[in-house]
């Protein structure tokens, strides 16, 4: 493998299974990751145009993507659970598209790249809730790992 | 707007709602969704290699899909509950991707996309957990709806 | 008894169970109900300047509302499961209170003040949570269902 | 503001997110909080007479109470998962009303107001589910937190 | 085969999936299910001594039963989502057994095995939470299901 | 009593409540149990048919109790919350039976029992939803614990 690490969620005979974590550190972790939604300009155009005297459509995707992050361990079947002690989430509305980005925060055992990406992700899902009645065929990208920090494996970014 | 239609989960004063569909008629309805996990080729063929003994990894994805289905109106906020009454979730393995298309059914008086969508982000989000001790670059783009039928609406394919 | 009504949810040994509905007939259901946080001006103060730009105090609340009311029949242990078909969670801020009212929507077999009374309430604990740094002494009264109609025991409003 | 202290579910932006407590002391934190559901004599009778032989009114809403204290941070947005370490839920019955008295213990980095609010809320909610059929009429009031202690800004008791 | 019946979860190529059961009718069904918790005679006598005056070791594995039940789709992957419409879940204590007999009814496409082995289930797992402190060697027995009615496959006794 | 211990979930007048473990030592923590499913060799033969090419029915029953263990605390209403930190579920398929062992791992202040058994019995169910089409007579016995280490209580195995 290129980076001689392995697949540490499958065993010896690719059963899948919680990896055992008991006997990582405890240490402070961050997690950033994105999404970014493309659909029309007015239909830009309408979010924005409906944000600015009430901030409803991203309030809403805002929530639904922090509610979503403490979720996380109950969607994806082996992630652990973790007591998250942050998150935000910022969005950047572009003449076609919004980006989502979020940040979570956790003194645990292990990183919290998948909150950050399944907070990431249900925002972008909520915004296309509010969107699809003008919009059915906008588009999810782009979904990723921004940078993550802390954990035996150090600190990363994506160049 | 483009299509005369209006952003039915926002009122008049801006607040976000669960819209009411007492009135609307309970049709059979289907949606299918995408989702598309980029990675490198030497990462799908450990994937591949796993899956031919056990079939694990796109197994867990597979049911993390499916159940992420039955959370929907828990995860987007103004989203119906619906009685689901049919999954289906399948992969197309490509030399450095993974293509999820997810398959969602009920009779009700809603659309199924949301359903659709949010089973193949979360499936696909499953399979990011499954590689990112190999590949933490990975990345999931073209989350869309494919068709949809059923409905005042009507079909719809993405053309 | 005064209305001549039994306690249906009691056996008559008095055990608890969830009471059989399934010959109750499937009609249009609506129910509102209240629930008022009382704070202190200055408090009311902050969430009106704090709203006016970003509607973010009330939007968070306005969306925790209309999630719990999907989370009722998990919340409440004898509460049967509906298809909710609309949530719409509204507020009246006074000088030193917030005014909250539900209104939710079902056809079912069983009327909605449940869902209407926890939207209610998980949208006043929401205010109290995003205002307590400033006000730990707010309390939350007049939780109460403001109003029925739909199903075999009629219309009801609190007069 | 009254007692120098901020908002601080709001950034500077107004937009709502989880706030950082990363850097909090992990220390022992109790709170205690209370709810009253007002009813009529009769139906006090009734429940306590249901009560006598089999204890299930009160015991239902007693198991309701502790498992929505361990749900408190899936219901409000942006409270956070802590380590619940003990719940209790007491009732008090009066000529005609209940009164619920709710105690939560963690060894966290924030306070567990919220999770004693939310068990004497569900609590209550859940009394009045049982009663609704005979007095629909009932209201839930006095929802307060009772005291606190542990954390950095310290004991507190409701004066 | 035994009975000329198909392994309806399984898709030709063996991957799993929600079974269609969009085009099957909607009727009334019921299902009875067991478990049985197998202590000492002793623990028997506490539970029973603790029963008498307050009923609570039982009320609470009822609630459990009860709430468990309405959570069946969400814990069991291929299950589909159903109105429930009634729930009841009796204990007969012998002298160093209890058994537990859950019964729940629907109006739905499909029957609700599911959800009374999963009531009996989470009510005795709740029991032995409640003696694990004298007795963790008890043990859980004999889940099964009783009978069902309803449906196309008719009605069902175990003999 | 045989041991001399108490039942600590019960208080001094019988009603229960979430015990203090406040001052309990953060210890680690192993819990093993088991659950067996009984059916006829010919359902056995498809499972086991079903199995070679796919692995998709013990894949879903497996990873139902992965997820079913992280939801211990929301299923059994007196249990705390705790931090899994790994879980192993295993089968041993035999002519006409399939026995489920599971393991769980937590660093924490209570021990895991509970959430082993719950992986254990949702697997099974999950097994039991797989097969009820061809064989609803089957029937799910021995849930039990094997073994448990850490904590106060010290070492356990079932002899």
């Amino acid at each position: 493998m290129a980076d001689g690490r392995e697949l540490t969620h499958v065993t010896a005979d690719g059963s899948a299974h919680m990896v055992d974590v008991t006997d990582k550190a405890v240490t402070r972790r961050v997690a950033s990751a994105q999404a970014v939604l493309h659909t029309r300009a007015d239909v830009i155009a309408l979010l924005v145009a409906g944000e600015l005297p009430k901030g409803e459509p991203l309030a809403v995707a805002r929530v639904a993507g922090i509610m979503a992050a403490k979720q996380t361990s109950a969607l994806i079947p082996l992630c652990h659970p973790l007591p998250i002690s942050g998150v935000t989430v910022e969005f950047t509305v572009d003449e076609s598209s919004v980006r989502i980005v979020t940040t979570v925060k956790t003194t645990g055992v292990t990183g919290v790249e998948m909150e950050a990406l399944t907070a990431a992700s249900v925002s972008a899902l909520t915004l296309y809730d509010m969107i699809k009645a003008v919009d059915r065929g906008a588009r999810i990208t782009d979904i990723e790992v921004l940078s993550k920090s802390g954990g035996a494996s150090g600190d990363w970014s994506r160049s």
